[in-house]
């Protein structure tokens, strides 16, 4: 016990991979309700058997890690506009923040073998997955 | 570019510690919205200036690291009820899953430099905190 709060890290695999359209940064929303197409979030064989009980039309959140971020920016000015204020990365959805972990809240429009389609979703091509888990209430409580 | 996609694991600092009257899982609700009571958010010193914007009355998402989930469960039966069918871990809330990420919507009660006094809260005292974020429109578009 003693070893685990000791613990200064924490290590996350990733369990699938976005694979989307979307390629940059620059041409990505900064909301998935801003105009996001759907995707595919693969999900790892091994993984796989942890996907049962997902169906078309459930909400999901999918959790990924921003790979691309920056993780010693603690302030931004909100959506890049340099007239707001700068603000704490806790307080807005900058992908630059310590521990870059993104939160998308997307609905299920397919399941297969290849993993969850889904719709929108505002990672780019390539970003790594690390969690799914149900909207509360949609799948759990059916 | 390479490097970053064949990375294999990615590393979480926490950023602050929960601070509750729960001391025990056996004790602890399921769910935020089962009569979880309210706890301190415990920020770091080299994080406090992320929270800079939260003001009491937000809506807030707190990332967490489960640390005594098992991390080799695939599916369970969901809220321990034998009753229902195996379920994959990314269709129920369940602790024990490949990344095990606690995600817990909360309102702010009070800010202080101790950090933030949140309910309702599920995670047990001594809970790893690893990322803040608002709930979408909450704060960032204020």
């Amino acid at each position: 016990m003693r070893a685990q709060r000791n613990e200064s890290h924490y290590t996350l695999h990733p369990i699938g991979v976005v694979r989307s359209a979307l390629t940059s940064l620059e041409t990505a929303p900064l909301q998935g309700d801003e105009g996001a197409p759907e995707a595919w979030v693969e999900v790892a064989p091994s993984a796989a058997q942890a996907m049962v009980g997902i169906e078309a039309g459930d909400e999901l959140f999918v959790l990924t890690w921003l790979h691309r971020a920056q993780r010693d920016v603690l302030q931004v000015h909100p959506r890049g506009r340099r007239e707001i204020p700068l603000t704490g990365v806790f307080a807005t959805r900058s992908p630059d923040r310590p521990n870059p972990v993104g939160l998308h809240r997307v609905s299920v429009l397919e399941v297969s073998a290849r993993g969850l389609r889904v719709a929108p979703i505002e990672a780019i091509d390539g970003t790594p997955v690390v969690d799914i888990k149900p909207v509360l209430g949609a799948i759990d409580e059916r």
